[in-house]
């Protein structure tokens, strides 16, 4: 089995039949056709709320860097976990999105934000002293690079922290659809509810070919046409998107995303139990789908043989990523076999 | 008929054909694919030559843009036509790409460049003071915007002109299939025989639901590991690329790309032809599927009249776009009906 | 004599003996002094308002990039004439400082701005079409880079255009004194009475080592946070500010600024009136302290034997600037020598 | 006593005298003058070298961001100390100048780097993997930030680390004269024969108004016109740079500097060994003129009833900063006086 990435699973078919059907006649270009119309509404739908505004786009890096420069200026940082997906693996996307914006990194288990690193980091803040780089943004990261949830009651609490000093709140997303099953919360109760402006909504490691949504919430939307010009510029306003939309309503109607999300959840849990039984130690909880482990030799020799895929990753353990495709009962069924 | 953009119309069904067989099973992320890779040898058979490296995003402007800045440094300009597509609908992505490097416009009927103004241009430019913005780039863009073709030997004097002054070549093809058509010139031709060093290749017009190429050739391959860098940190690397390569694939094999294009073209000269005898003058010469004509009173009524879409243009005229979805035996018969 | 810029001057008595003054004990660094306090009081007594905040750069590059990189967004862009210094000396940095934005060019004579032209651009913003750059600033120059002058009536009818489409107004005052001088006007009138939002206010070539402000007015004081953080992150907020107000001080107090400007401007006007008596012919009229002019062949001879410098410009002809160390009657002997 | 900072300071009467020697006459702008080429050749003596470029620019940060931006693409990262005046001081201007480059920063004791962290960081560098930003710059600071010294011997062992890695290495030398005089080193030693390519040699804090030089050793310079564009365009080339070019030759001239340095470090030392006999326990070792220094309560209030001016310093202490115009001999009198 391929435990390599979630990013390397193809598209479910539903989404490639929703393509299929966007696929007929003429329509109007740059999120001006009705596919995109209607997914407004299923979205209105999902999260249970009409006060958003939303952009589509094809990559995580994009998504978040988009959200975090019309939220940070250039003169101000980020405020994010160390291990965070834009601090360690985006190339410096969130710096040049937002022209020189910079990221100040916090420390905590399970890739999660420590509440009081980020207390001081907040008290530090000082407007008035012109040399430092004050933080506009909090940035967090839900399911987090170490496969843990925030709760939404944490979320919540971060939220009411940052806002005290005047911070603007941003969600990755990526694998949101992972945290929303594992904390049995909705997808209001996980973002605006909990006080986040932007979610970067991630549906192509749940199943999409690409397709990110960019959620604005309340007051954030007043910076909705800040957020296309920068779209536009940066080339991630591509013609035909129509095709964009086609995926996201696939994943979204009749709550495919969050389907395919227990499915994934599930084989990773099924994967750990197995690890944890054959001697392996987990690093951080499984909280989603990915398994961060440290496994005995022979488990590992085992593993090799079955011509399984996984990554050895930093800290001397390795990480384990269920995807979409995989059956929980087939992942019981492998890790038995080991 | 619905002439308002080619960016308008679906994709070609060989396209979504190709994204189903690309669905199957886990593949490498960010180009590490098959697909990608039996797309490299496809493209050196196209281009009649092995010495290129190439890259995929899913809009022209990321395409353009980033093309653009790995040839222009921050302290560059760029040379193009003052109705270039980069300069006029592009929302400043070269700007923002180049990291705040300048457009230098030249004049030119059919948004063709000028040659005697390129050589004015190209004599001011004085490395030495360094007080003005010296030129790096030449752009060029292959159906213009207003629907000219440069044939290759064109491009090929203005690259010598180019180079002389140490400058580098890009040329902007989002178009490029239609202005091959009507040069009866191969796509090696058009390129890296005339000495463009950058090409951006473009099939979302052509029938792609949105896949441009940036290739490089020759000496430019020495910027390529640059380009893939700047394309992760600007979201221009999706994870699951082999859906952009099987779009390449599917548009490049046996030539439907040129196809769809000789079709699309045919469908302009048909139309152009039924406006001329309708009394309407053309404002450019037709070189492709673009028409820009003025036309007379009744013939606009008879279009709305007709349903037919299509837009006013800047210079008093109005602009018709054929698409690849257009038959030239219905687009003759649809202006025979006027 | 050397008229070949008034950058080449030294700096006047005056704005030494100011720098001997402010070099005593200790002072608070970065604009915390009691000489930048002061120098606020003298600056309400020049503009005759105390509705504005002020920032000084050593370089007037510095100062029209910061001043424009508040007004306009990087997914804007500025108008301004074709020939502006912002567009044709400063490497760029107005799209540096602004991160990506971009100048809009517009032709008129003298380097003045073609009212119709102006006009054009204006109504051909379009913020709702996302694919191009809306003009977010309007740029002027005065004196213009061909030495011409923009009476207050003329800003204030630009202004009035410019405001009714929403966009803000710089104007790059580098030899802000010699226009002065030339519409008998007062600073006032041709800044915030007229409309201007943000001046940058020249006093290098005027007498200064390096001293330009950058006075925001009204409601563009609210970017004045902003504008300093810039200021900062620019390296434009060197720790020993008392030194750049004590220039200022020196320059505005009893009007020595506009008395070395008239200087200037009167041997300017001595020049032009020889060389006319001469057989030259000048290209722009004469409003300030720089003389564009054609010349017949033996003038250019007896101007090199009398080893005067000066620089042959595009169109033709040659600039002479006058400085404020030339006296007009020394260069009314010059010219009559030749 | 005002111990808050050396940038509080008046310049020293040489640096106004070479102010009033320089204000004679018309001189060439842009560094095109006698006295910038004088200072050439007073810098090969002092450098003990003519393999070098350089260039003036009137404030730190602005001497740091340029230098780094000709050192580090915006694809690269920059490692320094998490308490670098780069990191914590300077607003986020290398981020800005580098077009969004990222600071990767690393622990240490006295503000200097841990060599094991620095040794863990360049092995994880991994060029091939294009997510993750690689450092391409090592950014040395000498003084530190807390005021301790770099040996000469130190700063060849982490050149010799980075260099073995391809980076570069860039010195910032705000307070290089104190480290000098502590290290009893030469210019050399501490700059291009340990093998730094480009150091940012500050003046200001030593006893000039406002001059910091940016200079290029050895291959480096093949970096100077991309630097002397980039100041160009960040509005650090003030027309009048005779006016810097004499703060440095007055400063440099028969090692003024040096013996300014001096004196400030003896001055805090004396002022350490007071503080230490009152029951102050240093925070970190007194390395050149800064002390950093938690105290007894009686002896803060004596300084406060002595109307000394320091500032409280994270880490529970406070920061004493010695000047140049600060006598030891005075210095001891006011700490036995406490």
């Amino acid at each position: 089995m391929d435990f390599s990435s979630d990013t390397s699973a193809p598209a479910h078919p539903a989404v490639i039949e929703a393509i299929m059907r966007a696929n007929q006649g003429m329509a109007g270009s740059y999120g001006n056709d009705e596919i995109t119309a209607k997914l407004r509404n299923e979205l209105a739908r999902v999260l249970e709320t009409d006060d958003f505004d939303f952009w589509m786009v094809a990559s995580g890096t994009a998504s978040n860097a988009l959200a975090l420069s019309v939220l940070c200026p250039p003169t101000g940082s980020i405020l994010c976990h160390e291990e965070a997906h834009i601090e360690r693996d985006e190339r410096g996307a969130s710096e040049f999105f937002t022209g020189g914006g910079k990221l100040s990194l916090l420390p905590g288990d399970g890739a999660k934000i420590d509440a009081p690193a980020l207390e001081e980091a907040l008290d530090n803040i000082d407007e008035a002293f012109v040399h430092e780089t004050p933080a506009k943004v909090l940035s967090l990261t839900n399911l987090t690079e170490s496969g843990c949830a925030y709760y939404p009651g944490e979320i919540a609490h971060f939220v009411e922290m940052a806002k005290a000093k005047g911070l603007a709140v941003h969600l990755d997303g990526a694998r949101l659809a992972n945290a929303l099953v594992t904390c049995g919360a909705t997808p209001a109760e996980m973002t605006w509810k909990a006080g986040v402006d932007v979610v970067c909504l991630g549906l192509t490691k749940a199943g999409a070919i690409g397709c990110e949504l960019i959620i604005l919430f309340g007051e954030a939307r007043a910076k909705f046409d800040k957020l296309k010009a920068r779209a536009k510029r940066a080339g991630h306003m591509p013609p035909k998107m129509r095709f964009l939309a086609a995926q996201a309503e696939a994943m979204l109607t009749e709550g495919l995303w969050l389907e395919l999300a227990r499915q994934s959840n599930e084989a990773a849990g099924a994967l750990a139990e197995g690890f944890v039984r054959s001697g392996g130690e987990l690093v951080h909880p499984v909280e989603g789908n990915e398994v961060f482990v440290r496994l005995p030799e022979p488990v590992i020799k085992a593993l090799e043989a079955a011509k399984a895929k996984f990554y050895p990753w930093p800290g001397d353990c390795y990480r384990f990523v269920c995807n979409w495709t995989m059956m929980p009962v087939d992942v019981k069924a492998f890790v038995n076999a080991l």
